[in-house]
């Protein structure tokens, strides 16, 4: 790709970014629509149901998009969605040539769009920052490929790995920066996710608390396999911004089931594995409810079987430079584990950054190499 | 300090470094002369009993010197060691201007050279790169000061803070270049130090492994309260370079400290504190013997009694992006722990870098905070 291509197509990956955590269902996409050197229409996509990112920058671009480039993150859209197909806008404006990051994530489009381009003599390119565009909707791609949320771990530990003093104590082991990371995280997802332990010991009300307007609160989702939530716990206070979900089993009391659903706290009874749960089976339906992303916030048990269900797809570690000490102290990640450190997961593109006076570690399991 | 100054300074604290690892109990030093602007001559004291580094600096620049600068990282001795005092030589070869980062640590003198060059009426600085020199030298400083050595806990684990995998399989968490810096740290240290536990689990050396010549084997102490350490141990084979030292109480049965002492191990019998090695006393017994650094390289419990006794002076962690996982992992600080998190152990001036894929991180705990 020539350099100039680039610069265009950074821009537009700059303008996905502002849908950042509005999107969901759909992907994140930026446009830049260029003629002679200059841009002359540019646009994101800023949340379902709402134009394309293509059909701004036309817009803004009027009747000199005609023998323009139009630089896109995802290939455009062939099909009436929520919108109209975007390749018939980007034809009848009589643009000449499209650039797009990458082609559209779902297996079952995937190509048709520029094909439709293509066939109207429209000159197209793929691949250009690809890598970049694809961790951009990385949440997005995982979803539309697979039907599953993209599974995030999220945890907050000592520099000696503990995520709680031997009696539990756990506020606040980072400081105001990284907790605020945290809420920026749950802005971003569709659904966060703890097990009732969680909700026993700490009684959280897992709400989005950010200095802004246009907060999103996502979906709670408790798994509580037996029905051992407390009614007085503040996640299931019906005041609360945002939805409660509770994933539970058969063996959850029926009297408990009535309670909850009287307080609008939606009971999912999924199968059991175990006597627990089954993880794929909610994942399965938290997808179907176009649930594209979850931030699994712990404590070790559950987070312990999402690894040993190899169900994580990223991971995000804060670590405060404390030393909290203990043999019976609580870890991040718990259950039986690895017993041999071959079959250790290892994580790649790893990146480490400062939050404050903590760090923040993040990557993306390497599940095919363990 | 003028922008010069430091330049000269820096440079003086950069050949300081080249006597790093081999000038104990001696401080590290290094020194630059200078006139118009011009280095005439520059030196570092390489190992103790060798000349200093104003020494060196004084011969290159020959009769040049009178009326020179001379930048000095430690405040020139004045009293006969292992060589005479560096004070006499400065005056007799007629500097003009002394300027030292820092006084001499040892409470008992800091100041005096100071003083005996300024009453021959040479102008004298203090302080320009205090910060740096004073880390340059952080053992000698501790042990000059306290008479113990300073103590570095180094750990490795996975992201998910465990030191080993539920069955006890620690090798290798880090990867190559990690465990080549360990390998640096123990080329650097008087004294490396682990729990009897390691050596009957891990059965290690504890030696120096670098390739180069001129390697360093420091002590290896063996924390042995009751005399388990297993004669077959690889630690007590006399043909190992470097030596061992076991330090126990008297519940040792007098065969097991008989048989050591016929493989030419030292034992050091100390006072028992709940039925285990006084740690304090061990450290006062080493600090007498010029061991002005120690090395605690685990495991878990040792690493667990320092922290809890406020005993370490430096925290070295390096971190593995790798899950373990297990609620039975060991963790690298055992023991009890803290009980609520305001108890925590905070670190300060804590710093990062990468090592291959893992991380290492560094600080200093605040004790007087905690």
């Amino acid at each position: 790709m020539s350099r100039v291509d680039k610069v265009f197509m950074r821009r537009a990956l700059r303008l996905a970014e502002r849908g950042r955590g509005r999107t969901s269902p759909n992907p994140m996409v930026g446009a830049v629509l260029v003629r002679d050197g200059q841009i002359i229409g540019e646009g994101f996509h800023p949340r379902a149901g709402e134009p394309h990112a293509e059909i701004m920058a036309l817009r803004q671009a009027g009747k000199s998009a005609r023998g323009a480039t139009l630089y896109v993150t995802l290939e455009p859209c062939c099909h009436f969605g929520r919108t109209p197909p975007c390749t018939r806008a980007i034809i009848a404006a009589g643009v000449a040539e499209v650039h797009m990051a990458m082609l559209d994530p779902n297996p079952r489009v995937a190509g048709r769009g520029r094909a439709e381009l293509e066939a109207a003599g429209i000159r197209t390119f793929v691949g250009e920052l690809e890598a970049e565009a694809r961790v951009l909707n990385e949440t997005f791609i995982h979803w539309i490929t697979t039907g599953r949320p993209f599974v995030i771990a999220k945890f907050a530990m000592s520099l000696d790995g503990k995520i709680a003093t031997r009696s539990g104590d756990s506020r606040w082991i980072t400081g105001p920066a990284a907790r605020e990371q945290v809420h920026q995280l749950r802005d971003q997802v569709d659904a966060i996710l703890v097990g009732v332990n969680t909700v026993i010991a700490d009684d959280p009300q897992l709400t989005t608390r950010l200095d802004k307007d246009d907060i999103r609160h996502p979906l709670r989702v408790i798994v509580d396999s037996r029905g051992r939530i407390p009614l007085t716990a503040q996640v299931l206070d019906p005041v609360l911004p945002g939805r409660t979900m509770v994933a539970t089993t058969e063996a959850m009391p029926i009297e408990q089931r009535r309670a909850l659903s009287f307080r609008g706290v939606q009971v999912l009874v999924l199968p059991s594995q175990d006597g627990r749960v089954s993880l794929p089976d909610l994942l399965e339906e938290l997808g179907r409810r176009e649930v594209t992303s979850v931030l699994v916030e712990g404590g070790g048990t559950i987070i312990g079987t999402f690894f040993a269900q190899r169900l994580v797809d990223k991971v995000v570690a804060f670590i405060a430079p404390i030393i909290i000490g203990g043999r019976e102290a609580p870890t991040p990640v718990g259950g039986l584990g690895v017993e041999r450190l071959s079959q250790a997961l290892r994580l790649e593109r790893v990146q480490v950054e400062w939050l404050g006076s903590d760090l923040l570690v993040t990557g993306y399991p390497a599940w095919q190499e363990a």
